[in-house]
């Protein structure tokens, strides 16, 4: 068999599996498909124009942005339809014109007259963010304020939608559970559409998603479009409330053992938080990854070996508490793999993937952005 | 007077205030001057040249970086003696030598014999790390261990000195608490020289420190030369343990009110973790900072209010646990600035520094990098 991992960068670095990455495309685009609805991913994890391009087998589709950069990148290399899906604030405003006046139908939301009113002067489609589980922002499906911030946009010929994002579903486990979800997120979405439309205020588009709901939907009627994000490389936090396993996972860090503290049963890495991250998001759930799980360098799992503490640029591997796996004998050089708690802030801590391919072709680089 | 924040950037945007950053740079200087040792400040907080600049008046000095990066951009930029403070990695030797063989004095750290036969291969001066206080790597100082890498390093011509960072002094607070850490990295270090010495092993550099014991230190008998890094911008968890007062932060993170839920009493902004860093280092402290301390646009706290949640483009304001403040009334499009719990973290989710100065001079920008 050929080394897939042949010719890997100074640690630590960022490795995509492509063919993982693929799978999960594909699952969550059948899916889709198979609901009715159009999918529209969400690229604030990958943040990289060539991740955009496998999304859809190269041919540019409706995606989901979370900052006006990612809108500019993607819009230079061939997207035009573009939601940007963080409240807007009106200082933003122009340079969402300018992509709009360059041919960009860019997209933002927004919750309150005062940000209605800005959007309708400056003439930006808007949608409306509806609040479906209390989780950040948004207006409740019944609010009087949903019509009136409703009739501002119509007025201007701004109003596109509205749109809702079930962030709590990430807090509870299993396909049922996600189900739930997604059909609080269909209500609420569905019923702001209704409401909206009874009062002579067309709403065309009705979005909804989050990576468990996406992925758990079993009938979105009166939903137009769905949509995700991590799900492209799946994460601890995502295989720990089962949306993936963690063969899914497509994202690892690639780190090298630099010591030991034998009485301590350490082993040290070079890959701290500046490589993992200082996500967390397992300390919730039913089973702490600290801060992620130890796999060798072809990515099998160590199994009860994670990283249980992280300095800025050192790491420590130690058994999980409470379990008692053989000691690892690991020499200084040997090169490992770490799963991460979450992708979307492991990937934000590096400036590229290093593709690695199940057939050991060679390792290609593929550079992603962070900003604003 | 004229507006310091006039002509600011787009939201979220890191700020750095020159003046409280020119004031900790002094205060460190003048302290390691009066105990009669070098200071080498570590530049992975700011990984800017801009501040390295500004360290030493203009004149390139000794440094401590933490990653190959920074030492070959500071290098390029002047900086010619540099220690990498991060357990070396064999695989790395190349590139040290490569920065090396350019007329870069570039030292490596090191705890075990592997570590050290490779050193020694590569012909690259070492410091051998000692673990005074059981936070990470290093060697206890009576290890005999500590010969056998000692001997190997000296018999190539490598061996440099020792090293300690007493990264636990970050757990308590007080500046008595603190200089019992410096006496403690002290000792470490010196009898680690002594032993080394005693067996016929020059060690000519004997290196200690961290923000907390450079700044307590009292007495550095044998010691030759002090380390910290964070202290250039200090952030709410050295507030928290008194290395500084909050008045003393010179990062912050600027945002923008995008909405309300008033019903919570939530004020949400367009800062989440993308902007401030997921890290919760104040978690742990008497005084819980959520993601950051509330300011106005001119820096002045809003007592009281915190960030109480981040997802990935937003952040929640609200009042600290058990405080009952008067009601916030920021309309949407209100800039506030972020104090960060931690400037590491905080400054790696940015690519520049938006420079603000007291007498409202105009706004500089300065790059920062990040990777390895």
């Amino acid at each position: 068999m050929t080394d897939p991992t042949a010719g890997l960068p100074d640690t630590p670095a960022l490795l995509l599996d492509e063919a993982r990455m693929e799978r999960n495309i594909s699952r969550l685009a059948r899916h889709a498909e198979s609901l009715g609805v159009t999918l529209r991913p969400h690229l604030k994890t990958a943040k990289s124009v060539e991740v955009a391009r496998r999304l859809t087998g190269g041919t540019p589709g409706p995606i989901t942005v979370s900052t006006l950069a990612e809108a500019e990148v993607f819009f230079a290399t061939g997207h035009s339809d573009i939601l940007y899906a963080v409240g807007i604030a009106p200082q933003k405003l122009k340079r969402v014109q300018a992509l709009r006046e360059k041919g960009c139908d860019l997209v933002v939301i927004l919750d309150n007259a005062a940000q209605a009113q800005a959007v309708a002067e400056a003439s930006v489609p808007a949608m409306i963010e509806i609040d479906s589980d209390g989780h950040r922002g948004g207006l409740q499906a019944e609010d009087p304020a949903l019509l009136q911030v409703g009739r501002i946009l119509h007025d201007a010929g701004c109003l596109r939608g509205v749109m809702t994002h079930a962030g709590e579903s990430y807090t509870v486990r299993g396909v049922a559970a996600h189900a739930d979800f997604a059909e609080q997120e269909r209500k609420a979405a569905v019923t702001a559409a209704e409401n909206l439309r009874g009062a002579g205020l067309p709403c065309p588009v009705v979005s909804i998603g989050s990576t468990p709901t996406a992925h758990a939907a079993r009938d979105l009627t009166g939903v137009t479009e769905l949509r995700a994000g991590v799900y492209m490389f799946f994460d601890l936090v995502m295989a720990g409330i089962d949306v993936c396993t963690q063969d899914d996972i497509a994202l690892s860090v690639l780190t090298t053992v630099i010591g030991h503290q034998p009485a301590k049963g350490w082993t040290m890495i070079d890959a701290g938080w500046m490589a993992l991250s200082r996500d967390r998001g397992t300390a919730t759930q039913d089973v702490d990854q600290g801060y992620g799980i130890v796999c060798d360098e072809e990515g099998r799992v160590l199994t009860d070996y994670i990283v249980v503490s992280a300095n800025q640029e050192h790491g420590i591997i130690a058994p999980r508490a409470g379990a008692n796996p053989a000691p690892l004998d690991l020499p200084v050089g040997t090169r490992l793999r770490i799963l991460p708690n979450h992708a979307c802030a492991t990937a934000a801590q590096h400036d590229r993937y290093h593709l690695v391919r199940q057939d050991g072709g060679p390792l290609e680089v593929w550079p992603r952005f962070n900003g604003w």
